[in-house]
């Protein structure tokens, strides 16, 4: 193990955090809020620890993938503990625990709240509450790499750990340059939602904190009325751009290239909005009597379902209060997710599909055993090992799922408030059904649940493996 | 497609089916009950349809895997649907759908019941429907290849699409034998049982009946006061055989062999026994001031937990008033399961062990990518197609899982209800929590849910793929 590159890694991790609370400190001076000293003891805990772990650039520079997975793991740990801090100094969260929680929902793009009312938070922490959504979502190493003037080819490895989906797509063969286009296209969308949010009369902070809830598919709301304060417009800008922000972002790429046609033919992005549009029309079938008009109801649905498949988590509605019916099918898009290689998390649209076609191979298999029968996508071949990875992903899943949910029912609420507040965390969505449903908040679980449904929340956005492996005894055996 | 020789097999399943209503008519005699006619007619119908189906031996007996599959589903469906007979002729159960599901969950060991009092059919038809656990468990083709003087090696195919587990395990070369040694091994235990129930001073009848479905790991209780009337050695008989019956009958065959080593050797017996005792021990402790005595917690902890594990389905105590923890402690053994090779249901302890080893494989392969992982198991090497079969099984058992919760909650129950109503129908186990909590049934569900969860057991019992080939298009092409 590259201990020296681990820990120069990490200190980089932390100075680039250190840097990232300077919008909100801008932002408690522009309102002199209650939030400043705070938000400068955490600048100055991050940089001097920043620092001290990154002080001596190491000679070998070498990452392999082990390294890859431990950083990135790690990463997202010391991130979560250390975006906590102004919470908890400020007072504005009063239990350490629970400010870890938060901020691990923020930079998971979760979104599930132990606030019960979040304005009485300093609307600079309400930024910094944010703004972790708008850094988790595209991830902080795709950052580093496309930032660190000394990254060499290895921090392939970071990107490969850190990027949601089976496999990361090598749309550019150099790395650096591949993060780079990344941010600027996710950049690029966040502030084409920003203007078209303030040219329908959004609220200037309200416009910055939505957007970047919403590029992020984070779901934090930044006031106690949750949605009903803003426009039908306001609201239909925000469908709009969940979905986007759910579309695997090298499709954007080849539309930048004028790729159209192989844009278009992308069976993933075809396939989730196939998934949306049906569900849209289930739903608002099914609850065609819950809203006064047409136009409401199609608004509502589409808010909700495409909230919840990106894994956004926003809500205009109560659907805790849905039929059993359209509340089956928002827990089924829970598990799909968005597609890979967006911000969105789940389970990604691309692995249910392989999982379909896996589905159907052995199908054909079993009824003629002396055929071969190969799996492809978009044309393509899917290599045999992303097949097992993503078979291996779901055994994964599964199993943390079921543990998780265990240790939780410790706390003695009912099975539909623990199998969807692990859902809505191991998923990065944000609320649940019942106790957690989106009226509700995260609030009354125990320490031990609240520990636990962060690291799922964790486990979740960096799918499962980096946490594995950095716990795996054959990482650390020499 | 050989249809000739399909036809041939279900006409004999037919005719051991008239058969095997044999034992109600007599009991119907012995106690001079109103199900004789219905009993009469069935039988009739049975021999009839099955003379028809297999007048003309076929010239080509040969039967390849699509073949296997194929019968082997259709087998189970028109035994499900003319087992049924009687429950409808009577009048016992007055709506068709009702009494195929009825029946489905007899011979898919399920155990599920719409009947809200079981005493009010004749004592014919309680022994009919505890019969058909007894029947199903083993498997009607094992019974049938066992038997038929024709069969030839051809019929592994069958034994494969019928047997639970990843893999059928090659005890002896010739299926026949083989099939002829696991039904002796199961008539054995079988008698065994019932010798030390009647010792214990319970009534002939319920001892016949409650030992066919702790031998099928079924479930079907023959009184409306469930378990409350018998003893605390009843029980633990009971408890006992329960749990012998979710052994993998293969490690009976090798103490029968007095290769004592070998069977004590079998990590997934292993597995089975750990996890039973460890669960008892967790329940124990989280429900320990439910019950008046220590001896009393203790036995309804172990019946409960046996029953579930092994997917037999009897309770001596409602534990959905038992704290969320321990409830969802069963909700997880719903679907572990019992052995492979065994009467039992669920996704089966080796596909557990299995799926576990192919993550930790991954887990190695993920930090080491030029290593090379094999998955062994009882020290030899799990074959690549069963570790991919296994995973494919995982993914095609929640899609399927998936879309049927959804289906059933057009009913409108709760989320709990419908959740463990498929995982109790698909795990083949009965009772399930909430709405089919043990002391609830599931005749409030409409027929369309009733359908579902029919074919749901099926699919449950037969593991997923034969019922899948039967609907697939590849298997009809030409």
């Amino acid at each position: 193990m590259n201990y020296k590159m681990v820990s120069y890694v990490l200190g980089w991790v932390l100075k680039i955090e250190a840097g990232c609370l300077l919008l909100p400190l801008i932002c408690s001076f522009i309102y002199n809020d209650s939030g400043k000293t705070a938000i400068i003891l955490s600048i100055v805990l991050c940089l001097i620890t920043g620092i001290l772990l990154s002080v001596k650039s190491p000679k070998n520079k070498t990452m392999f993938a082990k390294e890859g997975f431990v950083t990135v793991a790690l990463c997202w740990i010391v991130m979560s503990i250390f975006g906590a801090v102004p919470f908890y100094i400020s007072g504005g969260i009063k239990n350490f625990a629970d400010a870890v929680f938060e901020t691990a929902s923020g930079f998971t793009t979760t979104g599930a709240s132990i606030l019960a009312e979040v304005e009485s938070l300093p609307k600079s922490l309400i930024m910094w509450r944010s703004f972790t959504h708008w850094i988790g979502g595209m991830g902080v190493l795709v950052f580093l790499v496309a930032l660190l003037p000394s990254s060499s080819g290895d921090n392939m490895y970071l990107i490969k750990a850190e990027s949601p989906g089976p496999s990361v797509s090598k749309m550019v063969p150099k790395v650096r340059s591949m993060a780079k286009i990344l941010y600027l296209i996710y950049l690029g969308m966040t502030v084409l939602q920003f203007i078209l949010l303030k040219a329908g009369g959004m609220d200037t902070f309200d416009a910055i904190t939505i957007t970047f809830g919403t590029a992020g598919t984070g779901g934090f709301t930044v006031r106690n009325s949750g949605f009903a304060d803003y426009t039908a417009y306001q609201q239909w800008v925000i469908i709009v751009f969940m979905i986007l922000f759910g579309i695997d972002f090298s499709v954007y790429y080849l539309i930048l290239l004028r790729k159209f046609k192989t844009a278009i033919r992308s069976v993933e992005v075809r396939t989730y909005i196939c998934i949306i549009l049906v569900s849209i029309l289930l739903i608002a079938i099914n609850c065609h009597n819950l809203y006064g008009s047409l136009s409401d109801n199609i608004r509502h649905t589409s808010f909700t379902v495409g909230s919840i498949i990106t894994t956004t988590g926003y809500a205009t509605v109560d659907f805790d209060k849905w039929n059993s019916f359209s509340k089956t099918i928002l827990v089924g898009l829970m598990f799909v997710g968005a597609c890979a290689g967006s911000t969105g998390g789940g389970i990604k649209v691309s692995r249910i599909i392989i999982l379909f076609k896996s589905i159907l191979k052995e199908t054909k298999v079993a009824v003629h055993p002396q055929r071969t029968v190969k799996i492809t996508m978009n044309g393509r071949l899917v290599e045999h090992e992303t097949v097992r990875a993503v078979n291996v992903y779901m055994a994964a899943y599964i199993a943390i799922f079921a543990v998780a949910v265990l240790i939780i029912s410790l706390d003695n609420f009912d099975f539909t408030t623990n199998f969807t507040a692990i859902a809505a965390t191991i998923n990065n969505i944000g609320p649940g059904l019942a106790g957690v449903g989106p009226m509700e908040n995260f609030s009354a679980f125990s320490d031990l649940s609240t520990v636990v449904m962060t690291i799922v929340m964790i486990i979740g956005r960096l799918e499962i493996f980096p946490i594995l492996i950095l716990f795996s005894k054959s990482t650390w055996k020499r």
